[in-house]
């Protein structure tokens, strides 16, 4: 039996999973990310949890095909890192510390590249090749997987779906800089937007309170029945099916996973996102499937893994 | 020494090239396509000339690499084509007819793909692995290459770059049945019609003339300094500009070349597409470049070739 480990750096906890390199999980557990001093234990804190485990396990390291890593930052093909404000790094060479640390081989990519591995090993894209996951949480991120590879780019900066531009009027300013970018639509906050402009000129009954409502409030109101909910929901596929209709021209994926804090409100989502994807896709990309993310917390743990298998 | 073969199947002719290994071109030549009885020719006369290129330059089957063929229709990963229109064909099991006819190793790939390839080998890609290639020629077609290879999708049909939807409010329809396809504002005719919308109403001097202007004309007046010519050039490079942008943000390339008839222009096409994506992309994509494509009517056999190396 082989083995190998996921880890996944976020900026409070790192979350790390033994696997049976079948896929099957032995152990999950988390430690603190000590981000002071420009995140300088990060990886020593990583790989001395790992080496007890091993210990822990009674595994020699022989039978450890690695440890997979996924970062909060754009990664290049070589495993560096040229900063991340949640870590507090700089420029870092994370393969080359990895490796010099634990003695596994180490690969790295970034978090939400990884998320969509995960999904595609174990979770809403199992059994495809060609996949793009969306995740819809205060921003927009995504994973795009081609022929069974996630797409890193020249930079490490592949999969930004939240910063396609889908409104060129717009006004406010996105978190990035730009204006009109997609995450300012369809992330958690961009349907609370969408929901405040919405009820400024409502006149009809609504479940919604303008002050204080959230996505989840907006999905909930919709399975209840409420109109003004659905409209909302309506303009936040439209930006949301449209934009990945475009996306599919290009890529022509098997298969879009939904994943985020927003994409808890279930499969009432879908529709609102497969309709207005039908009516603007290219004939050849109208045979996909839209699902649901399933692994939840674990999608980094699990991608991470399977970028060492 | 070892050779391979590049072979690019048009509705009028297929282009072949013997190649050695290394990518210098030993040999260049054309027969006629016949697409007559569902095009049931076409393979066999290829693989009959292959064979007799063989026999001629006195080179053994165990010296050749294989043979790399571009079709224009979208190919499955198997190397099986569902159907060309300009070839007469219906399902086809490419791949497998071309290495039972020949002897040798074949690989199938859509013909945009592979002058996309091409151009990475050999053009204005040259020494990058993550490209996207436009064609602006009567379409708008592409390729996107990433990590050094071509993205195929999941049915064969990706790079579609010209049917991305630039403009929900377009009321002419595109060739595909949607409106605001990019390829209706940047191809050779999508020039033409901006150019005609342009001169509609248009009282200031210019070089162009409504009933006749062509995409070079356009071009040649916007050389001359006719104002009205630049306006145009600019509407047409803020479609394909933002398009691109929307592109990286996913894709994240390291060069963008620029090809078909449109681009015989010359460099003057280049700013009027790098501004309005300069101003619209992420701060990581900035960092790109755009070239013109280089190989010309050899980008076909070129990026087959490469198929097989």
């Amino acid at each position: 039996m082989k083995y190998c480990f996921g880890v996944d750096i976020g900026g409070t906890t790192v979350k790390l999973g033994l696997f049976e390199e079948t896929g099957e999980i032995l152990d999950k557990w988390e430690i603190k990310t000590h981000t002071e001093e420009e995140g300088k234990a990060i990886l020593p804190d990583i790989a001395q949890t790992i080496l007890a485990k091993l210990e822990e396990k009674q595994i020699h390291k022989e039978d450890v095909l690695g440890a997979g890593v996924g970062v909060p930052a754009p990664v290049t093909e070589d495993g560096i890192v040229n900063g991340s404000a949640n870590l507090g790094w700089n420029y870092k060479e994370v393969k080359k510390e990895m490796e010099e640390l634990t003695g596994l081989r180490a690969e790295i990519n970034n978090d939400a590249n990884v998320a969509a591995l995960g999904e595609m090993w174990k979770g809403g894209g199992a059994g495809q090749k060609n996949m793009i996951m969306v995740t819809l949480g205060t921003g927009v991120g995504g994973g795009v997987i081609i022929a069974g590879r996630v797409v890193t780019g020249a930079h490490g900066a592949g999969g930004e779906i939240g910063h396609i531009c889908v409104n060129y009027d717009e006004t406010e300013v996105c978190g990035c800089g730009k204006r009109g970018c997609l995450e300012q639509y369809t992330s958690a906050t961009g349907i609370v937007r969408l929901a405040k402009r919405k009820l400024e000129n409502e006149t009809r009954d609504t479940m919604l309170v303008r002050d204080t409502v959230t996505a989840k409030d907006v999905f909930d109101a919709v399975k209840a029945g409420d109109l003004v909910a659905a409209e909302v929901a309506e303009e936040f596929g439209i930006y949301l099916g449209r934009a990945l209709a475009n996306l599919a021209a290009v890529t022509d994926p098997a298969v879009f996973v939904i994943g985020g804090g927003v994409s808890k409100a279930g499969e009432v989502l879908i529709p609102y996102i497969e309709k207005p994807y039908m009516e603007s896709a290219l004939f050849a990309n109208k045979e996909v499937k839209f699902t649901l993310a399933t692994l939840g917390n674990d999608a980094g743990i699990c991608g991470a893994a399977k970028l060492v298998l």
